[in-house]
């Protein structure tokens, strides 16, 4: 699913929420995982049954309401083989349900070693004449850390097959700073890596005024937001860090353009075990928690005039 | 394995050297995919054959040469469930050899997702009470960007279970000076990494004189080499970019210390395929790639008096 049509769909929902699909087995309900468990004992096998009942649950419930989910794969690499084709599962049916499958995978490595991931996530793979899609997704995060080399192999299938991706600039975590906010003349590290997905972004702008090519802005740090928001006028923003992570509709609307465009807020647990915290079943909850969340975002941005529907 | 014994075993086969596992189907030799593709057509279940058996005959030929291998991940992840089958199977068959099994995964995301990839590669997975290995190895790359709350969860299965962990300080690619070489203070943005690095080294020192937590440093940048092993006098250094990436013996030698130790050098392509510029079969011209490399590297340390043996 290309930007244009992620933009398309975050207004046609009037939700810009993406799902995070990590689920852990402690946190999955016993309803789902107890027959497993009784079926295969306490197995990876036992696992990947229950993450994809999991996982397949959240969708049913979300996907008229989101225009996005995204797996993060180490909740499914930390299982195996097993906890990958649950993965590979997850994208599969996402995309089944019309929704934009985003792969948090923040692979970054030499050019011809960012080939092949890119290829595993976002391309095709070439089996000497025959080309195979090894993982489903539309977007894949990327490292930006060994450069242009890196990021350029993604751009390529970026564009012959009409995906997305999103370069890690500023992230949630607290130490984040200790490289990302290194002074480098007047700038930071992180408004150097901002410069970088501009000048990408200057090469892939789309008919929706946004380039594929997007950017991780923690929601935990509004106001280098609010400067990333100036310096990528045309790169869409991947906002984790609201609800488990801390922050709220409020924190997170300097991520927004003044079109109330330009973002898409990633909420993980919050959503997929808000039943924990609920008298509802896990579907419900989710449903429950993705409508709150979502009245949350959207009063925060009209409360700042930037309404986008 | 810890750095204890990959030191030892560095020291008793005279051989800093680590054989990446970096299989291209392309260049697997016919006599091994012929058949698979005949059985299976051109799909990944062929594939995922003609890598196992293209990988343990390399292991096979090289595994009392050499102290290490280092599967590639992209190159497996790029041939979807399949490829992480062959990639688990390279890891557990050196393993079962003798071999100190690098993972090249170059992973690194916020604190729990951190913990969740640090289990699967290094550490345990917790399947409510039964602990299960996800995918074995002794030690893994891991990218910085995020910072400390990321390296700490690896730092504590390193522990917890006598692993390792090689951190990207400078990669050999061309474009690592975009990010790398940026000038903070009077200092680069790798050299504060390498502080950072040099902070925990100083927390996990071991018998062997050297720190589980690794660096890795590319060997087509000798000067950078110089001065970081000036700041990282404990880090041992797994350091790519030998052969097919250009660099030679004494272009390295600044990544030892004066014992003669401290650097691991990898080459993946240079010995793996060595076979396509050889009259030798892929295993033989494998076998001869180490030698040759071997002495190329022993000859240079000793025409500088790092001798380690």
């Amino acid at each position: 699913m290309s930007i244009n049509k992620l933009v398309e769909q975050i207004k046609l929902k009037k939700c810009p929420i993406v799902v995070g699909l990590d689920p852990r087995i402690e946190q999955i309900p016993e309803s789902i995982k107890a027959p497993y468990y009784k079926l295969y004992g306490h197995t990876l096998e036992a696992v990947k049954h229950a993450l994809m009942e999991f996982n397949r649950g959240i969708i049913d419930a979300v996907h008229d309401l989101v225009p996005a989910v995204k797996p993060q794969i180490a909740f499914y690499e930390k299982y195996g083989i097993e906890g990958l084709l649950a993965y590979k599962d997850a994208c599969d049916y996402a995309k089944s349900k019309g929704l934009h499958v985003i792969a948090d995978i923040k692979r970054g490595d030499i050019g011809s070693t960012s080939k092949a991931y890119s290829e595993a996530y976002i391309g095709l793979t070439d089996i000497e004449g025959r080309k195979v899609s090894a993982f489903f997704s539309d977007s894949v995060t990327v490292n930006p850390y060994l450069g242009d080399d890196c990021l350029k192999e993604f751009v390529d299938d970026i564009k012959a097959y009409d995906k997305g991706m999103w370069v890690l600039v500023k992230t949630s975590n607290k130490s984040s700073e200790q490289l990302q906010n290194l002074k480098v003349d007047s700038e930071t590290v992180y408004e150097k890596v901002a410069e970088l997905v501009n000048h990408w972004n200057q090469q892939t702008l789309q008919i929706c005024g946004y380039s594929p090519i997007g950017a991780v802005v923690g929601a935990t740090f509004p106001e280098e937001a609010k400067r990333l928001r100036k310096v990528m006028p045309n790169a869409y923003f991947l906002v984790p860090g609201y609800g488990a992570q801390g922050a709220k509709g409020k924190d997170i609307v300097h991520c927004f353009n003044e079109d109330g465009l330009g973002a898409i807020v990633n909420s993980s647990r919050g959503i997929i075990f808000a039943y924990l915290k609920s008298d509802l079943d896990y579907k419900a909850a989710a449903r429950a928690a993705v409508v709150h969340m979502k009245e949350d975002i959207n009063s925060a941005l009209e409360a700042v005039s930037k309404k986008y529907y």
